[in-house]
C-alpha cells in the first residue's frame, strides 16, 4: 500500500506555511514530516521563501521571491511548485500525489469538529467569514484555490475555535440581550485551539495520565497570545472571545480593554467626548484595537525578544533597562498571571501543570521566570537551570523539584501543523 | 463651640440621597448621622420620597412627589426643604446651618484627593465630564445648585476614582498608542473607591491591623459591581477601568466583553458583518453596553434577589429552578471568582480577608456561599450558619473557624455617605 501525503496549510496575515507529512498507513501510523516551506513578509514585499526538507535540512533560506507573490493564494502556489519541483522529494512528484490538505481556519463558529470541504460546501466557510472577516479571509483564498487546482485531494477545514466547543454555557455566555446574542451568534468562541489540542495530548503523555484526566493551565504566547483552562482534557475556559481580540495583549492587539475605550480614542482630539467619535466606524475601530495596539504601540517593536532585552538592560537584571520596555514586560506578566489565577480558581485548584507554549512561551525564559515567580503562591515553582536552557524536546519539565508535591511547570513546542495532520490521519472520514 | 452639619449627597441615575451628619468638633469627633432623605424613581415618575430621622425613625415612607420633581436638581431641592422644614430636626433650621456639602462624583480623572469646589473652580468638574458623560452628569447639576443657593456652605467633590490613584502603572496602563493614551487620558481609573476606602478602614479595625498593613480582596456588588485588590491599605488593582463599564456585569451593564462585540451587535440584522454596523455611533454603543445589557438583558429583571430565588427554585436548592436565572447566577459567580483568583495572585497570596459589600454582597447569602465554595482552593471557607443570618454589624466575620489558619471572609455594610462625611470632618482644608 502506497503511503499517503498530507499537507497542513497555515495562512497568517503576512505569511503562508505548508508542512508536508507522509503517513505509511492512514489510521494506523503517525504523520512523519518530510518537508516544510514558508513564504513570509507578504505585507512588506518582496516576500521571502524558506524551504526545509525532512525536518531540518535547509534547502532554500530567505530567498526573495517575485513581487507578483503578494497574497496568500499566490504564495501557496509558489510553495506548491517548490515542493513538486524538488526532485529530492520523490513523495510529491505531482500535485496528484497529495491526498489530504488540511487548512487552519481561525473562526469556526459552532463547528466542534474539522469539516470536509468541497466545491458544494465551500459556502459554509464563506458564511463563517461574517463572524470573523479580519481573521478568516487569509485562509479562504487558499481553500478555494485547492478545490479548483487540486481536484484529487480532499480539503479539510481545521478550526482554531473547535477545541473550545466544550466551554460551559455560563462561561461562554456574554451578559447581553439573549435574542440578539442568539441571532448574531455572539458568545465566547476562543482560538489557538489546534495548539491547545496538541499541548493537551503531548503533556498528558509526559504526565503519564489519560487525556480525560488531565487538567492544565496552558499559555499560547505569540504575536497573538491566549490562555486556556483545560479540564479533563477539554477546554473549560479561554481568554479570547467572540474574536481573537479579547484577553491577553499581543504584538499589535490590545487584548481586553474597557469596551468603551475605543470610543474615547480619536487621534485628532485632545479631550474625550462622545461627539468627537461619532463617525468612528467599525472597520476603523477594529483596526485600532487589532492592528495599532499591543507591544507595537507601547514600545515600537512587535518583537518580544527586543522588549525583554530592552527591559532587562545590559546586566540582565533590569539594571539600565528601558522604562517603556519594562512597562510592556510587566504589563504582560500581570495580565498573564491574572488568567492563571482565574483559571486556577475555575479548576478549583485541581491543576496538574502550567504549560508555556507559542513563540514567546518557548523562547523567553525571562518571561517564564517572572510569571512562575508571581504565581508561586499557587504552588508553582520553576527550576532556574532548566528554565535557562534552550528547549529541545516537544515537552520539557521545568519544575523545581520533580519529587515534590508542587504543581508542574512545562514548556511545550506546540505544532499546529502536525496536530492538523494527525487529526486527518486518524479520521476515516477524511481519507 | 457649635456643632457642624455635613451633608453627603449621592446622585444616581434615577435617585438622589442626602445623609445629614452632625460633628461635635471638626477634626476631633466622628460624624453622627441625624437624618437621611432620598428621592427615587426619577426615571419612572412620579418619583417617591423617603425621609428617616436619626438613623431609623421613619418620618416619610415612599410618598409620591410632585411630577415637577423630575431630575436630580429638583430632587435635591425637595430633599433640602424636607430637612429645613422638619421642626424636629433643630440642627438644620435653615440652609445656612449647613457647613459642608460633599458630593459623590463618579469620575475624578487624575484627582487623588477630594477637591474643594467653588464657583471659580467648578469648571474643573465640568472638564471631567468629558471623561465620563454618562456617569458624572447626575451630580454636576446638584453641585452647581449648591454653589448658587447655599453660598455659606463649602462644597467638596469626593471622587469614586480617587482611592484607585495608587494603582501601579503596569496595571493601570492599556496596551494602546502611548501618545493617544496620554492626550486622551486613557487608562484604568476604577470606581466604587469611596466604598473601598470605607471597607478598608472598617475591616482593618476588626482585623486589629493597621490600615497600611491590611491586604484585602473586596467585592462591591450592587447594580454596578466591581472587585478590588487592596495592598497595604491602598488600591492595587480594580475591575472597572477607564469607565465603570469594564469588569463585572451589573444590572444593565455588560462588564468586560470582547471589545469587538458591540460592533457585531445590531438588532435588525441576522448575521455579523462589519458593514451592518457602520452607522453605530458611540452614544448608541455605550447605551447598549451600559443600559441594555447585564441581568436585565439576560433575565428581564434588575433585581438580583429575584434572580437568586428564580435560580434556586422553590426548594432552595436549585430544584425546579429557572434555567435562565441559574445561568445569570452562575455567570456572575464565575466572573467574580475570576477576579478573586486574579487578585489573589496579584497580591502574591498575602490576603488577610475576602470582603463582600454592596446590596448584593450584603444580602445574598446564596451568592456568598457559591463564591466562597468556588474559591475554597485559595484557603477561604464560610460558616454556613453565620452566613445565613441577617447582617447586623458594620463588619461581620463569616469565616468557618476563627482560630484556623484559613483566610477570613467578611461581610461589610459599606457606607459611602459616612465615608465622605468622615473625610470632610477630618480634613481641615474643608472646614
Amino acid at each position: 500500500m502506497k503511503e499517503s501525503i498530507i499537507l497542513s496549510v497555515n495562512a497568517g496575515s503576512s505569511s503562508v506555511k505548508v508542512s508536508v507529512y507522509s503517513v505509511a498507513e492512514l489510521g494506523k501510523s503517525p504523520p512523519i514530516q518530510i518537508a516544510e516551506a514558508q513564504v513570509s513578509g507578504l505585507t512588506a514585499p518582496p516576500a521571502s521563501l524558506k524551504y526545509v526538507r525532512s525536518s531540518s535540512e535547509v534547502i532554500i533560506k530567505d530567498k526573495a521571491v517575485d513581487e507578483k507573490v503578494s497574497d496568500q493564494r499566490s504564495a501557496f502556489s509558489l510553495l506548491l511548485s517548490t515542493l513538486v519541483e524538488d526532485n529530492s522529494l520523490p513523495q510529491v512528484k505531482s500535485k496528484s500525489d497529495i491526498s489530504i490538505i488540511c487548512h487552519r481556519i481561525v473562526h469556526g463558529g459552532d463547528y466542534s469538529e474539522p469539516q470536509l470541504i468541497s466545491a458544494e460546501t465551500y459556502h459554509h466557510l464563506e458564511a463563517l467569514n461574517d463572524l470573523a472577516p479580519l481573521h478568516n479571509a487569509n485562509s479562504l483564498g487558499i481553500v478555494q484555490l485547492c478545490i479548483e487546482k487540486l481536484p484529487e485531494a480532499k480539503n479539510v477545514a481545521c478550526f482554531d475555535s473547535q477545541f473550545h466547543s466544550s466551554i460551559p454555557e455560563h462561561i461562554r455566555t456574554y451578559p447581553i440581550d439573549r435574542e440578539i446574542a442568539k441571532s448574531n451568534k455572539l458568545r465566547k468562541y476562543g482560538f489557538h485551539g489546534i495548539s491547545y489540542s496538541f499541548i493537551t495530548q503531548e503533556v498528558a503523555k509526559v504526565l503519564g495520565k489519560r487525556v480525560e484526566e488531565t487538567n492544565l493551565i496552558a499559555l499560547h504566547l505569540g504575536s497573538g497570545a491566549s490562555a486556556c483552562a483545560i479540564k479533563g482534557g477539554k477546554s473549560w475556559d479561554t481568554s479570547m472571545g467572540l474574536t481573537p481580540l479579547a484577553g491577553l495583549p499581543g504584538a499589535t492587539r490590545s487584548g481586553s480593554v474597557d469596551p468603551s475605550l475605543v470610543f474615547h480614542y480619536a487621534s485628532d482630539v485632545g479631550k474625550l467626548s462622545p461627539n468627537s467619535t461619532k463617525d468612528l466606524h467599525i472597520s476603523r475601530a477594529e483596526e485600532i484595537l487589532n492592528k495599532e495596539s499591543g507591544w507595537k504601540s507601547l514600545t515600537g517593536t512587535t518583537d518580544f525578544g527586543k522588549i525583554v532585552s530592552g527591559a532587562f538592560g545590559s546586566d540582565g537584571n533590569g539594571g539600565g533597562g528601558d522604562e517603556v520596555m519594562k512597562l510592556a514586560f510587566d504589563l504582560f506578566v500581570d495580565r498573564i498571571c491574572g488568567f492563571i489565577g482565574t483559571y486556577y480558581v475555575s479548576l478549583r485548584g485541581q491543576v496538574d501543570a502550567l504549560v508555556f507554549a507559542g513563540g514567546i512561551g518557548e523562547k523567553s525564559f525571562e518571561l517564564r521566570k517572572a510569571v512562575v515567580e508571581q504565581v508561586g503562591c499557587l504552588g508553582f515553582e520553576i527550576d532556574q537551570e532548566k528554565n535557562n536552557q534552550k528547549v529541545k524536546e516537544v515537552v520539557e519539565d521545568l519544575s523545581k523539584d520533580e519529587s515534590s508535591t508542587k504543581k508542574k511547570v512545562f514548556v511545550c513546542q506546540t505544532d499546529e501543523q502536525f496536530e492538523m495532520a494527525r487529526c486527518c490521519a486518524e479520521n476515516e472520514e477524511f481519507w
